[in-house]
């Protein structure tokens, strides 16, 4: 048995193992203060000790897509190590709030293999759920990859293909326990545009662009221990398709969300993604841009001072936004999106 | 009402309004390590918890420029992110310390407006103040900027212009409450030198350089949550007129104060700042040098073990200090010079 | 007698003497994100406080070579500032085990100079000794440099040259204080390869590779508070025989050692370094793969959860080490090889 990782092939997986994800990572003010060095960072919540307190949190939570990262880098060695493509995410909740001093671990459990028509790859959906040191859930997604077969002439298994949510009920979503948001403090916070003021149809450009560099999104990616090769190891990138090491999708996510900071500065907490695509990918000396779109409201029960709004987010590379680049059929792009993100926001109510 | 935030021109600003500036800021031991990793500080009262304890801190307090940089950035956002150039600082005092798990808000009052002659620009005054949980004042400064007016044909305001304090009197200069140098440790501190060795008059070549990288300067401004856009977007600065991003002028102030413990390691806290000047942009690739001059000292009122010392801080890029590169005449410098800041320190004294 | 430091002399050292270094550093969790981001470490030891307890810790414990590059740093500015070369590390010992909160300081003992026969230079032999806040040795080592002399014809002193440890005897490893290994969780740690699972003469190649930017390396070396010249100032070093920045050895061993984590997942502990030579130097844009070869194995004294096993680490830039390029005689090695280290690490036994 080698004592050594490679990544799995296609014939590893079988709908319905589990995979126990190595590396439990406690999490620190340390993090948090690179992520805010790696992005920029300022929604009050995670920025402010008094501020999150004055809300019912216990302290200032992680930063949600942190989390993400965090957990989704567990998953790394054992789903995607060799995948070829990452391509989707669904039904994504963040759960029980993660606070500094929290461990966070993952595990992950096959829920459907499809061989590809060419015998050479396929693809594997599986379930990964990331907890806390108290076993509560923090975290919980669906994805899928595409991974290539260790042999072409093996007999494809069964399809098994689970049914995706197209996006998570507003049922389903989950305010931080004893949050309340009667006390929220819109100029501590940037912003007086509260969940009232946001109508479904409505876009906005967020302005702004973030160029990246190779340290940046590398460093991001090690913080996160994410060990997936073509971020790191220029050696072999060189002769790759792109030349260059490629950005880890996920801090294109989170510079997109920072970056949506400047016109949904009150958008304080993701509760779920529906659905997401990296559409292209990134690479240092790329300058990221973003805009999101009001897709939907959605009360939440018996709470007047909370409501949640879903969001389309998308980023575009050395374009500014305020053409709202944007899917132009099923399968094509604006050649300068990179991110199309739907996501479910919770955000306060006027009450 | 856009939702977005575009920056501010010179017709927003009237005498005597305040802007209560977003985003309070917890500060962690992990913005320390992050400030130790962007600069290499080593002074040991903000290296060592039991040698800051040893002279009466309750921990070690933030580094003085690093809790500038906090504050300063708040202020970026209404003040600044339009400004074509910031064009000086007068009046900076510290007052309480700050210390990791102390959180940081502030607001500017605007103190002066001044049209320029070609009417599409003006001068804009502020006096900002930086305050900690408990509302004690850590920072205080006045800082003018050339903002652009919207309307060039708009109608210029009354001129007010604020009388600026040539310097900070030495009876304003704030001591970190509880602090005795009696036992200060020069052999940890890596120096011997005292206040009374240095003399006005006295200059100081600090030998060392540091090269910028942009992932440095943009980490940087971003964990001081710094939006100015020229720091982070090659995409726009591309077509610019340096063709690249312009390193937050904060950052060379660090730097230069870094490279000043060769020389000054006991100047261990910064108490006032009297004028700065950012005499010309730094870049990525950029190697900052700098050297100092004594330019007063100041007994403290009552104090035998503390003095102050008035230092001028002159930083320059691509030039070893060796030759003192200097201001030429009033308007003039030495092509290499890039900052020009007149600050007061304290060092312990031999009592 | 001037205020800055320039760097030491051969003719500054003598046998015997002892320099105390300046700058005490208490150290923290945000140097723990940042020794994360820097490297991607993944040992769960360091990453997981509840992991760390289950073993007898009081806490996640720094990564050992954290730990021994901020002790290594202190003693750059008395030592090696003006250094023609770190020629080697000898008896390298780990003892107390370090805690995010404790303080290192460092001193060091002159044990040997002599003079090389051009006149122009000599080595100079160092014992140094890393202390917490308890006096408590954490780290001990020889190491020597070659420096040059102020004047040429300056006479040569007695030649004293310390004995040289071949190798940290087995007897003399210590076992991190209450730590009992039977509750291991190899899951968690990611790898089932437990010390009985390793021969001497095996050989692991560790696979994956990391490139290194200068953001990076140069974040790193400021993060230990080491002020060796050659990593910072590109204005200087252009000019220089490289005509770039050197990545501070250190980085090139923390680098190594992280990779080696694929196959000696379990290596939990860095007992000692037996020895260590950096045999070429790296640059930004180099990619570092490394590989093992186990070289022993010994028991620890009344203990069946914890064996040693001692290893070679060998680093290469721009080429994967499944050929193991190494030594090719006792001068000479393969031209990719950067790094060859030989250490004592810890590891579970299944009792």
């Amino acid at each position: 048995m080698s004592k050594t990782a490679a990544g799995s092939f296609f014939e590893d997986f079988t709908a319905g193992i589990e995979l126990i994800h190595a590396t439990p990572r406690t999490v620190t003010t340390g993090d948090v203060a690179l992520y805010t060095a790696l992005t920029g960072v300022r929604f009050p919540v995670h920025s402010s000790e008094p501020f999150a307190r004055s809300l019912g949190f216990t302290a200032a939570p992680l930063d949600d897509f942190l989390v993400f990262h965090i957990v989704f880098g567990k998953s790394v060695p054992d789903v995607s190590l060799s995948a070829i493509a990452n391509l989707g995410y669904a039904g994504l909740r963040f759960g029980a709030v993660v606070y500094a001093g929290d461990t966070l671990s993952a595990r992950s459990t096959v829920i459907g293999v499809k061989e590809n028509s060419n015998a050479k790859t396929g693809v594997v959906y599986v379930r990964t759920v990331g907890v806390n040191q108290r076993a509560e859930m923090v975290l919980e997604f669906i994805r899928w990859v595409m991974v290539p077969k260790r042999d072409a002439s093996a007999p494809a298994p069964e399809p098994v293909v689970p049914e995706l949510p197209e996006a998570v009920e507003p049922a389903a979503l989950i305010v931080p326990d004893g949050v309340r948001l009667e006390g929220y403090d819109t100029i501590g916070a940037g912003s007086p545009h509260l969940w009232e003021d946001f109508e479904p149809g409505e876009k906005i450009d967020h302005i702004d662009g973030l160029t990246i560099e190779d340290a940046e999104h590398m460093m991001a990616a090690k913080l996160y221990q994410n060990t997936a090769r073509v971020h790191f190891n220029q050696h072999v990138e060189q002769h790759g398709r792109f030349a260059r090491r490629i950005v880890y999708g996920g801090h294109i996510i989170s510079l997109a969300r920072v970056l949506s900071f400047n016109g949904l500065a009150n958008a304080f907490h993701i509760a779920a993604i529906n659905a997401g695509r990296h559409v292209a990918p990134s690479f240092a000396g790329d300058t990221i841009y973003a805009w999101s779109e009001v897709r939907e409201k959605a009360a939440i029960a018996d709470r007047d001072d909370v409501g949640a709004i879903r969001l389309r987010l998308v980023a575009a590379k050395d374009h500014a936004c305020t053409d709202f680049p944007n899917r132009i059929d099923e399968k094509r792009y604006h050649d300068a999106v990179v991110l199309d993100l739907d996501y479910w926001a919770l955000m306060p109510r006027r009450g």
